[in-house]
């Protein structure tokens, strides 16, 4: 199998981003990620874009072409890919297996999306196309509706308990003050995130993941390429992606996302590695119990003992594993096409070492996990640095 | 390089197909391509998903998911992609380059769209979303705006006659009676065209491709399987991809497609051969003048001769090139997503010999053309008996 790596990051700060409209957020990141590569855009091969519902947000599909003309690429093929929240990773993905099918040497992967120039209840129906609109969205499930129900069966499965979900959002926020690209740079504390606004019982305002702008990019070579660009190749060891039924009705059990065990376990089969190499991961933390159930179906802890194994610290930043070091989804951002990209972005800031306050140490090698929907899809990539 | 070929076909009824949904079209055209395949569902490795704006036309994104779920794929990757009216194109070069890269043996490439659900103003709105939103769409402009544009400007470069470009939709509504599948299978002559409501001058409602429901899928596979699963495999001589400027204002010649020009380049390149050898062709005719712009920009006539190429009867059934012989977007029908995964079926009808009465003779290769906007994207395949 050939090699890849990642050769250039960039993004933009991520938040109510309202001095900057869709296009150039993408120019904005895209061309952080070409600079950052010590390329130009003509040596760009291919390019993918992640975005979910440009459509709905901003009313522009047909993203490809629209970045392959601002970044002055040279008429390469420009593809959007979609797979709701988990676009990114999808994007990240394509690249990879372009340059795997040897059609590309040097590929980039750009994760965009523009949020806020709509009010709050067009962007609840637009996530809500993330989930079936046959069997859910039609009838007013939203996904904060859809989590509550997977967040109320662990409880009652598994004993876990608002608190203990309510530490992720507590972890996630200390992490990301030291994020410069963050949204919300502020610590929170357990009695905020139990005493904030009641969304869809159990979930609370603070165990949401918030509404976002941004964009992210990352640069794919081959090794060749790779190897001339940079003396910090990041490599990609795993790259794999799952997929599920896409209503949580159809599904044998609603705690479990098959689709991230899918893709965990063809991670590990590509990099050779175990759960225990991992000491750093970027997990799909779209909602507190989203964290919970992404450490089970990874592999770090067994079913239905997440809730224990956040309470003993075992997540925090240099503990046993360094979940959302960036912040994650919950503070760092979730500007849902990007959101998968913005995770790679920081696994490679984290195995150049340039994570400075919230640097994970001796670390070779980092997880991202990027879920669609309620887990209809997900992506799984290793990075390391050989 | 590998060899892939396509093994099964798939498709629904082109029209208004007000009796079935989104996810019951792509249902039924990717289900009849799996049994065309003499396979089942378990045996597909990756599901590409061709769709422009399943957000805006039925609100439901993540189609991946949906999809993989409703045919019962075994949790594999499944990606939608998106190019505009170039979505189905992309989808087989996606699968495509998944099965060169060594990650699929077997992969569905699946076109859907349903636009019929939302009124005709609204779907107007949802297709300019392939322009540029900030210089076009924004400013009023509609798609039939932008190729009359492009329109006028051939007749005033060329002398291209609106008598000619209504020659091309006579030729289509004619192939198109031999078509089961077509919307509309009714022949029409020049002086309906010209006397049909004006759209947008020059071009006429029967210039215009209509507003189409329907889905088409197929499956392509490696050489091992394919020859394990078919005596008639029809191999991919060549995929390609090319992208301009979103925007016309942007283009040095808007009477040029250069997405179309690199994409045709690229395929003949790969294919080693050359447009005299081409005596089938599927162009994406969404107007009457694409068909012009197509024929020179793949090489098969000079620029600013279509005209006079048609005029000439050139492009009629079994006469110098077969152009739609399906009856093309215009007479088939133009479910956005769809489209250019129906090119490909009916070039592997043609080269199974099944196409009946609308068979063309002594064919070894089809080439598909597949354009997204008025451009932004072009992909370009060539299909053969070897």
């Amino acid at each position: 199998m050939k090699k890849v790596a990642i050769v250039g990051i960039g993004m933009t700060k991520l938040g109510n981003l309202w001095d900057k409209d869709f296009s150039q957020l993408g120019l904005e990141a895209g061309s952080k990620a070409v600079f950052d590569a010590g390329l130009t855009s003509k040596d760009i091969n291919s390019l993918y874009v992640g975005t979910m519902s440009s459509g709905l947000f901003v009313e522009q599909e047909h993203t490809g072409s629209l970045f392959s003309g601002m970044l002055g690429l040279n008429n390469v093929p420009a593809t959007r890919v979609e797979g709701a929240c988990a676009s990114g990773g999808i994007a990240i993905r394509q690249a990879y297996l372009d340059i795997l099918s040897g059609k590309s040497n040097v590929s980039m992967a750009l994760g965009v999306e523009k949020m806020t120039d709509v009010s709050l209840s067009q962007a609840t129906k637009a996530l809500a196309t993330a989930s079936s609109q046959n069997f859910e969205a039609w009838f007013g499930a939203t996904f904060p509706a859809l989590y509550a129900m997977i967040a109320r069966l662990h409880m009652h499965k598994y004993g876990t308990t608002e608190e203990q979900m309510a530490l992720c959002a507590v972890k996630n926020h200390k992490n990301a003050i030291h994020n410069e690209y963050a949204q919300f740079r502020k610590e929170i504390k357990v009695e905020d995130v139990m005493g904030s606004t009641m969304v869809s019982d159990p979930i609370k305002l603070l165990d949401c993941s918030p509404i976002t702008d941004g964009a992210a990019s990352v640069i794919l070579a081959d090794e060749e390429s790779a190897k001339k660009l940079t003396d910090t190749p990041i490599w990609i060891n795993a790259s794999s992606q799952g997929s599920d039924v896409i209503s949580l009705h159809e599904r044998q059990d609603m705690t479990t996302l098959s689709a991230t065990v899918k893709a965990a376990k063809d991670a590990f089969l590509q990099s050779k590695l175990k759960p225990k190499d991992i000491k750093c991961v970027e997990v799909h933390d779209c909602f507190t119990i989203a964290e919970l159930c992404a450490l089970e179906d990874l592999g770090f802890c067994k079913k239905g003992d997440a809730g224990r194994f956040i309470e003993d610290g075992n997540t925090h930043l240099n503990a046993e594993i360094s979940v959302n070091a960036s912040g994650g989804l919950k503070a760092k951002g979730h500007p849902i096409g990007a959101s998968g990209i913005a995770q790679a972005v920081e696994a490679v800031t984290q195995l150049r070492q340039e994570a400075k306050h919230r640097q994970v140490d001796d670390i070779k090698h980092v997880m991202t996990h990027n879920v669609g929907g309620t887990g209809g899809t997900a992506v799984v990539h290793i990075f390391g640095r050989d």
